[in-house]
């Protein structure tokens, strides 16, 4: 198993499976009486968080402590980090107070492969910049497999400002190694070709959302940082939701059987309207819902749980 | 056993009395060497804090840790509420990480109703806007049968910015309910007759604390929202002080088995001295240690344990 | 053994001598499987926090829940306190939920003493204003002991702003009662001979660092607090560093066995460079884990378990 988990690069498809299958056992739980597990008495987690996320953190907070694990949260505001403390500083000490497993959110990209450099226990990406959100593809992998069968030879589309998206990078890679074939699509600022194919050669990439649609499996709407609506990237906001967002009848255009995700939280209105958010097609509450498995998942098997 | 606490409307007599009950149990747990009960192990309570109250949300904590949940605490601010997530997605959101409760302190009212419709979960109502408050009214409930060994019959004066206040509406319902007799004082500006009458027909109104005082088993202070003085409701801090606040003089003029008690926390010199506030007649600590028993209780029963 | 732990003063000899052992113990944990004793099961420990100290919560709520205690967390900003509301009747508020011990920082000195006087429950200082940081001073005399085999007769050089260092006040408290030497060295407007004095009649001061190192057997550098660094108290960063701070140069000049500690966050460049903050010598991250185990025998001794 691997120790660190910092990209999707670091998943080849045997231990993105084994993943996959434990964050289904974890899922099974979620049925029993007793929702908790013992595996990881006795354990510390500590959850480093220099940009807020609460819905990222919670759900680490939620895995570990159904694994039985001591939670810290450790936010940066307000702490010595405020004070121009070291990353690498702060790694040692969390190190020493014992921290079996750093879950890291930091603005810059990067940030986990230097943390996991300095300490012993392991490194969990939670988000890095505009750089990766491994744990994120983890679950919209698993979403997809308990949805549809199967992952190799599915047909994704990643709709939206790709170029600012850990969420796409990460699923990029997760989906390519698990043999699914990616297209990405959005306004030519936002999907830059040559980022597509460095990420992987076999991604293919659109400008014309309707034209793709018809050929989907999956549909994943990225979240519009509307923050960035005023950047030269975007165009205004009506016409990306006219071009880019999903409503009902772009969503008639997808296969029947085809889902619709978003990793949240929405703009409904932008990306996607309320009534494809709240279509049974939708997956994005069970997406948080596989969150908190295949983050336990996650924490098992990097901890040493066996599977 | 009823599924949500949104108002303490939703008691009934033989509810209410349940949850008093066992309040009393868990109360008794406090004199043991471990102070834990393993009920709730594996379950999971979200502490959902729109406004800032941390003695609420520790009581609840307390509470929910005593019971051996796992607690979750949620702040809105800077979370992605903040970024304008609906309380809906929210909702969905805490709902779809497995949790079994979720205490929500609101500013607006009735947002604990909108809560419960979309969630499994049980709802906790922790403070909504000017609403309700109910956990409020069952620990002040107990307090009063603790130390008076009834309910039914007490005569209790509720003493303030009534319009304002969630604690004096919660209060109001559930007392009516367990037989007590209400009267609400304060200046007319702050104690508005049709109010009382909508809460319950019963309710008597007065604006001359004096004369109500040698009637009372029970005088509970409501808390000066000072920023609210300066609203054209109030009369001036040292006006109100006068005429409202209860101070030595004013308390003998209860008869002598009679109990003073508040919410916290106090405006000591505003609308309670603390010579008032500290002697043997307040129950003010009594009823910060009846909050994490009645909020215990509370978890214990909606979560399903057997009385 | 002693119930609180507000200064330094509080511990004697033997007191000292026994939590030290008991800190031995607890250390020995963090190399077994499941890094948990059940000793405090049931009890509830509060951070209550009135300054914004990350490092310092996170050690003891590792060292509680290690433990098997429950842990609250109470930061002061956005609460009631916020509102005015007195230490006493937030002292009496945790009191009321039961709290078996609280562990204050408070930017005013003396805080704890006060907070002592009006519960029942344990208090332990965890920085009060410029006065003491007591678990500090137990977790440096810790980490002497262990690198260094005795702590009587040892030589010790607290170097930096003494003047306004609670760290230094309760190390010099307690390196004396451990029959230490200690020497303060600093420019003479932040090491007063007066204070010196009044800590401990044996107490050497001076102001030239350099003449001081070669008799040491333990230099311990304080943080410069560089939002003092605009008082009329400093010289400037670079004559402060030139003068006072410890780079390899000055390192050298120590004896072979000598260590050099710091209780973080360290400005790295200021009063210690990188090289010697990552030197061998430097037991500055021991200093961290040591704090956990420091931390876990007060909390331990104080709320009754056996040696």
């Amino acid at each position: 198993m691997i120790k660190h988990l910092r990209s999707a690069a670091d998943l080849d498809l045997a231990t993105a499976t084994l993943i996959l299958d434990t964050a289904g056992e974890m899922a099974a739980l979620a049925g029993r009486e007793v929702k908790k597990l013992p595996t990881l008495r006795g354990r510390t987690v500590v959850n480093l968080f220099y940009e807020d996320s609460t819905r990222t953190r919670i759900s680490f907070e939620a895995a570990a402590k159904r694994l039985s694990a001591d939670v810290i949260n450790f936010s940066a505001k307000g702490s010595s980090v405020s004070k121009g403390e070291s990353l690498k500083d702060t790694a040692l000490t969390l190190q020493a107070m014992g921290a079996d497993a750093v879950v890291i959110r930091h603005s810059a990209s990067g940030a986990p492969h230097r943390l996991a450099s300095w300490v012993d226990g392991s490194v969990i990406n939670a988000g890095d910049g505009t750089h990766e959100h491994p744990t994120q593809a983890l679950l919209d992998a698993f979403t997809m497999r308990s949805r549809l069968g199967r992952l190799a030879g599915l047909r994704v589309a990643i709709v939206g400002d790709v170029l600012h998206s850990r969420v796409a990078r990460s699923n990029v890679l997760l989906l390519t190694t698990l043999g699914a074939h990616v297209t990405l699509v959005g306004p030519p600022t936002l999907v830059p070709r040559d980022i597509a194919a460095a990420l992987s050669p076999a991604t293919k990439v659109s400008y014309d959302l309707d034209s793709v649609l018809p050929d989907m499996d999956v549909v994943m709407m990225l979240r519009v940082q509307t923050e960035r609506m005023q950047d030269s990237y975007f165009p205004s906001a009506r016409e990306y939701s006219r071009r880019y967002g999903l409503d009902l009848a772009r969503m008639r255009k997808l296969p029947e059987h085809a889902i619709v995700m978003h990793p949240g939280p929405m703009n409904r209105g932008m990306e996607i309207t309320p009534e494809v958010a709240d279509s049974s097609r939708s997956t994005i509450v069970e997406q948080v819902a596989n969150g908190v498995s295949a983050r336990m998942a996650v924490l098992y098997l990097l901890l040493g749980g066996k599977a």
